[in-house]
């Protein structure tokens, strides 16, 4: 705990430095009530600014001594230091909230029935529910103090959860659900090696950006109803396409179905109508952040998207993992930006880190065949961050609300095997992959199934996203 | 009544005409049943698919000899005819279902609570409730059951609603809310007048339509969680907008905010991923029609609309009008749409009447004089009608939710006058409207007031959609 000012006396406001930003003033606390309590709980108590209590309770999180009485396997996205949110159901019975560990679910409505939450004066119905909405909506002061209540049980030789059978269910055993009840999802197009391959390819290559996109996080508005939790298979869409060198278009099955590899962040905190948020606010409207596949039909989309945009190219299916991870388990994987040039409009300018360093991944699986991984690449490259994407959405006066969901856009890394999409990973079809199976692949075909993993590395501390996972099906009658 | 074929014997399945319409398989009841009961009741009970019973069901909407005992002003949209459901609540009390009769509100969970509805087996919880969702999804057979209910009562001279203070509430001293949780909204552009307009100003004049547009209803995702019910006022919006001559943005209030009149209809029936809604079956997916207001910046829209579509153009706001008029009330009011050359595609060719004739005017009034009508045109010249339009938004398998919003796009006649937006009626600028009071508008300016209003004639019935109305109040800070 890197708490500088902490020799101040009692009620002083102050700055806090942790992990190199400026967590702005924060009101030291009695000597009594530093000593009677730890620190990161102290700061429960005094602070009523959400944004300072998250800050330094994090840097418990990043204790590197501290394990857990579960087992966790070196490899796993679900370590102690993650704890991620989650809706599962055992045998179809009722949806209750869980966090993962290892390859457990710890049962969050199970703890509140045994009063371990009796403290933080939460209902225990709140975790007996099919969406997190609710508990989000209960702010981040108290849902951090739920996750690092659970981290604290989970870490404690001696914790009182030791009997496991209550509290604790094998991830194999449970079904997960869709995490949110997602009002809006937007859909940003944030990557600046995404947005020009794309525009090389449909447009100019000799201008394949266009003019507003180092201006402003260009993005819309995307389908919500039908987005689907991993391990959901999404059906082939239908669509009307144009032919090459046709005048009229056709309605048939779509024969180029692509994946695009995102991640989403969920809307922790409802703003109102005419109101905007600072890029320095950003990450208290932030609950965390998932694996995200946009499926989208390219023959659809070309043929309907000017002039606004793309629609059913896209609504048929997009694919979200079931584990939301918090940006406070997120925080200290935070890393410098891309230079934005030309400088941007003052809303959108920003102080300290706000990209994320996590791998990510995209396996592809035919039928007849084992997991090829198909690209390999890092968040850390979007150009625009979720901090001015979220500034951006805003900054009209449109109004957010908790379970929104906002994605980032395909993540493309410069190399060519680091593209998000089958779309630049075969260059629009000119470049066909092949698989370990000899196959090859233009774009995803019948009965191939699309993986994406995303986690962040810091020594032996591992945080992860787990997976998002959807077998593609034949198109329906 | 027109049944045509009730000469047949029972049990055999014939086809039904009604007001020029072929309603499909009907299975001819029992002549017992037909003697037992009048015609109208007896089609509950031998008709499973509900569009048979609702088509037949409509016809005792038109007898033209019907009154109700509530005073209805002879130029109400609210007539006996009309029976549209709304959100109400009186003195910030709980939100309830009402039905529109003139000038008042029928409370139907004071009629459930009365036991009006016990026959037709409804829980009177389901009247009580922030949103019409839930009774929607009761389908049809139950809400259009619950409107002839009411009619019947409204009609009767010796009704037991007649003790009415149990049972209306003036709509005066009611307030009207958002009628449905809205969980998708898509705009279309289905006006061939406006998208004509449009293209000449913003593209290219000889070539004002773009390819797609004649063969599928254009559309795009707009957000949902800033549509709001009349009355409620607009903020002006802040973006980026590119100044004439200049290379690079600057972020500003808007200064061409801009309306359009649409109307929305409001989704009746879930259909699963992966499943299409056929022309011919759409109607059983529509509860009922709303006017609608989608607000637009056009400064912020030009800047930013290029290649992803509208975005924080639109996003500042929607407006709804508070009574959802249902498809079985506006049957009567079907007509003959315009002819579409080139002939479109198999999913998208319909039988039958899929028109509608709706007057619609739009109203300007400044803060400093009297409403002005500015335009005045009619939904029945819609290029794309509602069924063309849900049959092509699920046709990739896209899912409908009960509550989601499909709007129309600007409604444009072909004459100046009948123009649905600013940027029409003042061609860009170029061609300023004078006001009454001597003022003159390109666009909507602070504190204007913006009202638009809908209805069906027919003879001396009447069925209306009251009006969405909202100023606009300058920019927060």
């Amino acid at each position: 705990m890197k708490l500088l000012n902490v020799n101040k006396p009692a009620g002083v406001l102050c700055k806090l430095n942790y992990l190199g930003e400026s967590t702005g003033d924060f009101k030291i606390p009695s000597t009594k009530f530093q000593k009677k309590n730890n620190l990161c709980q102290l700061v429960k108590f005094v602070s009523n600014q959400n944004v300072y209590m998250t800050s330094i309770l994090k840097s418990k999180d990043m204790d590197k001594n501290m394990t857990s009485w579960v087992k966790v396997p070196n490899d796993s996205d679900f370590s102690i230091h993650n704890l991620p949110f989650g809706i599962f159901s055992v045998d179809k019975g009722n949806k209750k909230i869980g966090i993962a560990i290892g390859n457990q679910i710890v049962d969050l409505f199970a703890i509140a029935d045994q009063g371990y939450f009796n403290d933080l004066k939460v209902d225990k119905d709140v975790f007996a529910t099919n969406y997190l909405n609710d508990f989000i909506n209960l702010g981040k002061s108290v849902t951090n103090a739920i996750r690092l209540k659970v981290q604290e049980m989970l870490s404690d030789k001696n914790s009182s959860l030791l009997d496991y059978t209550k509290v604790l269910v094998a991830q194999s055993a449970a079904q997960m659900h869709l995490p949110v009840q997602i009002g809006d999802y937007t859909d940003f197009y944030s990557s600046i090696e995404h947005a020009t391959n794309v525009g090389k390819m449909f447009r100019n290559p000799e201008n394949a950006l266009l003019p507003n996109w180092k201006h402003l996080p260009v993005g819309y508005h995307g389908r919500s109803s039908s987005i689907i939790v991993s391990g959901q298979n999404v059906y082939r869409p239908k669509g009307q396409v144009l032919p090459p060198d046709a005048n009229s278009p056709i309605f048939q099955v779509s024969s180029k179905v692509d994946f695009e590899l995102e991640m989403g962040f969920i809307i922790g905190k409802n703003t109102q109508l005419g109101e905007s948020v600072k890029t320095s606010d950003a990450e208290d409207y932030i609950f965390g952040k998932v694996l995200f596949n946009d499926w989208s039909a390219r023959d659809i989309q070309k043929w309907e998207y000017v002039p606004l945009g793309p629609f059913l190219g896209k609504s048929f299916a997009s694919s979200i993992s079931p584990w939301i991870v918090t940006l406070e388990a997120l925080a200290p994987f935070k890393i410098q930006g891309p230079e934005q040039d030309p400088k941007v409009l003052p809303y959108l300018s920003y102080d300290g880190l706000k990209n994320y360093d996590i791998h990510l991944e995209v396996g592809l699986k035919p039928k007849h065949g084992e997991e090829n991984r198909i690209s390999k690449t890092n968040f850390k490259y979007m150009y625009w961050n979720m901090a001015q994407q979220l500034a951006h959405h805003s900054s009209n006066g449109c109004n957010m609300k908790v379970g929104d969901l906002l994605a980032s856009g395909t993540i493309s890394g410069k190399n060519v095997n680091s593209y998000g999409s089958m779309l630049e990973l075969a260059w629009g079809g000119k470049k066909p992959i092949t698989l370990s199976n000899g196959e090859k692949r233009k774009f995803i075909e019948d009965f191939d199934t699309v993986i994406m993993r995303g986690y962040c590395k810091k020594g032996s501390i591992r945080v992860g996203f787990g997976e998002v996972r959807a077998q593609v099906l034949p198109a329906l009658n």
